[in-house]
């Protein structure tokens, strides 16, 4: 009898699941049921999708009714499941019972907004659906002040597509610097400085106390001082939604996230659950880059998760996921910000001693017209010399160099090691005939005798 | 006293190991010698210069003044040396005699030309130096039909460059591909295709068998066949530069290039020559991908080996220089190539039988403006499953990814291992959620289970 897969979640960790789960076993029926009205597409993208410079159309990468017809797999959008029960292995969902082999779940996270007064009135937004995206979009028309709560990368890419819009933005943050958390000072304020040049404002060191109105949002209130708004929009970091998983009881780590096996499947008081399987911004990780539990809540996990739990989920010869270190970059205004493994801040988390390696250079040979400048920086542990983390900045180019500092992390690389092992490859449009990434390490390796 | 270090040859590799020797001792008396008119430049940048994308001032990193002001270097142009004294440690160029303490040899290698009849004439080049350059630059003024010997990627630059001049150009080739030896013949013809519809004209399978003309060129015959040309440019491969040390006796390698230690050090019958280091195209390497001897005729391995041979002719904390995967990279047209370690070709010399996965996609998300495609493909030896080189096809950001895989292939990573293990950064401007690198090495996984 054909297997029967259901999948909770239409982001990018269920719909890969779903799709893989298919291209592993044609003949499974497969299921999708989201709350959702959009599915398959990137969180990533709202941003560009507010500002126009993507359609909302194209950001959508397809329909249920593609999925139906051309792959064989049912969507139920709009629709919320209202219970699991793990042991009659059904799902109850739109009153409905629907019976399963197997189970993904995939209900990824929810944008953590801060417990206080006048979160909830009109024009406050959240930033993670279309529906979020177009119903900002239509928010801004005639606003002319809005306010961004967070300063992470998805408030800072909102911030730029707003002020393009021609719109008067305010960004709020509690801590010191932007990008926090992944990003290190130094290289967050150079992103800080870009975007003050735009003509964006910051206000820092400031937790947002209150959203005040009457009916509609009029200001906010941070660090004691009130700023006028027409709109707010909370980009303050994504939690797991857990949901699901509580009612059924499994095991939560330390993050707040579902602890899982290297198969993702869950654990119910210390015990592996049988046919679930989870994967996406729900899933506590472990770092690749010393022994711990982190958090990768980003779209290129998701779609790696969605990969191993679909293809569990159909019982093809079994793929595991491993340990985490995270890359990630952003183009913010004209630059690219890209990082990878422990930052200085994720590094005082496990106690570690870091020493650094910095290098500035160009995109590309001097004397080729185009380049932009390239800043690289490299962290090693001072115990081990393991390189453990890295972050760029450039106008081009960012993306393949921190995957490679990645491979280079996650391979327990010393800084040492990586200086007489690594090569970079060279032409004058598109590289230095000694790569930045080089000279950081180099300078490293300096660094680390000292 | 201070230390005499003398460096003979002004190109990546000497230049780097002058002012590493500087850097690291800054006490010694530098000297430079060099047959060259100019010093520090890359030979990569002469069809650009040609053509005038970049200016020959701009190629032309530093004059023999500026390191002598700047870094205390004395640069000698123009001067043949004209014998080396290992044994009293001296060296005569210009009919004077200058002792060493140590001698850093970088001179390089030599365009090889066909031993043919006819090389010798009028408006006959060969493409290395800037003069060179500035004298093909003259020859053109006027000429119509240009015929390049060899379609490496210097050729293919070349021809880029000359046809965006407005000339008729032909390329003939020994091989049946472009880019012979270091790309497959499947990524290559891909280049070939692009450059075919530039209008540029290919003879494939066509060794040289004379050039033809009274005093000048008039056309050059290759497989029986005869091409007019009022220019005619050899980009055919570069030969090791053993002059000075066939007349010391060191040791020459299987590849006909000088065996060194990984301190850079020659040896003569077997022993280790104390005090002389070597760096560039004359250096025969070994492999990071298999076990055995290579050649890595690379700007940035000149330079990654002059830091090296530098360091140590300082006496400094001793540097090493490891084994190579050369990454390369070439932009030909509107299209970057890049690869690493192992071709098909290179594989079949160190008798691997090889199992590829190729993966098509784009530079960045599929809604978001401005991606071009990304074709990649990653080669396994199929024993052991290691991943033993790759190449990338794309409009952007190819060089990052092939520094990755890189990484991956120098540390020895199985493409089960590397699909288990590694992660993208991902963001809608500059990638994929899925890296076409990963999904090459999932194609890769599929095929080594076959």
């Amino acid at each position: 009898m054909a297997r029967n897969i259901i999948v909770i979640g239409s982001g990018a960790a269920g719909m890969t699941a779903a799709s893989t789960a298919k291209e592993k076993d044609p003949s499974a029926n497969i299921t999708v049921f989201t709350e959702d009205e959009d599915i398959a597409y990137s969180p990533c993208a709202i941003p560009w999708g507010i500002e126009g410079k993507s359609a909302w159309n194209d950001i959508v990468m397809h329909t249920p009714e593609f999925y139906e017809k051309e792959r064989g797999i049912r969507v139920h959008t709009r629709t919320r499941v209202e219970s699991v029960d793990d042991s009659a292995k059904t799902i109850v969902a739109g009153g409905e019972t629907y019976p399963y082999d197997s189970l993904v779940i995939a209900t990824g996270g929810r944008v953590f907004v801060p417990p206080i007064d006048g979160a909830d009135l009109g024009n406050v937004f959240i930033v993670r659906t279309v529906r979020n995206g177009k119903d900002i979009q239509a928010a801004l028309n005639g606003a002319e002040k809005v306010v961004i709560g967070g300063a992470g990368v998805i408030g800072l890419e909102l911030a730029v597509s707003l002020k393009e819009m021609g719109k008067d933005v305010t960004v709020v943050e509690m801590m010191d610097q932007v990008i926090p958390r992944i990003a290190d000072k130094d290289m967050a304020d150079v992103i800080q400085a870009d975007l003050e040049k735009l003509g964006i404002k910051f206000i820092m060191k400031a937790p947002i106390q209150s959203v005040n109105g009457e009916g509609k949002v009029s200001s906010v209130t941070a660090a004691g001082v009130e700023y006028p708004c027409d709109v707010m929009i909370f980009a303050t970091g994504i939690r797991a939604n857990l949901d699901i998983p509580k009612a059924l009881g499994f095991d939560i780590g330390v993050l707040g996230a579902l602890v899982v096996s290297p198969t993702l499947q869950p654990y119910k008081r210390g015990r592996m659950v049988p046919d679930i399987y989870v994967a996406g911004d729900l899933v506590q990780c472990e770092s690749a880059i010393m022994p711990g539990a982190t958090m990768s809540q980003l779209g290129s996990t998701a779609v790696k998760q969605g990969r191993v739990a679909g293809n569990n989920a159909a019982g093809a010869e079994k793929m595991l996921f491993g340990a985490v270190a995270s890359p990630w970059v952003s183009v913010i205004a004209n630059r690219q910000i890209a990082g990878t493994g422990l930052s200085r801040g994720l590094a005082s988390w496990y106690g570690i001693d870091v020493v650094e390696g910095k290098s500035k250079g160009s995109t590309r040979a001097r004397y080729y017209p185009g380049g932009t400048e390239m800043v690289v920086k490299v962290l090693a542990d001072k115990t081990t010399h393991r390189i453990i983390g890295a972050q760029i900045i450039a106008g081009e180019e960012a993306t393949g160099r921190i995957d490679w500092l990645t491979a280079a992390a996650v391979s327990g690389m010393t800084a040492e090691d990586f200086l007489f092992r690594s090569e970079n490859a060279y032409c004058p449009p598109t590289s230095m005939v000694r790569d930045p990434v080089i000279a950081a390490v180099e300078n490293l390796c300096i660094n680390l005798k000292q």
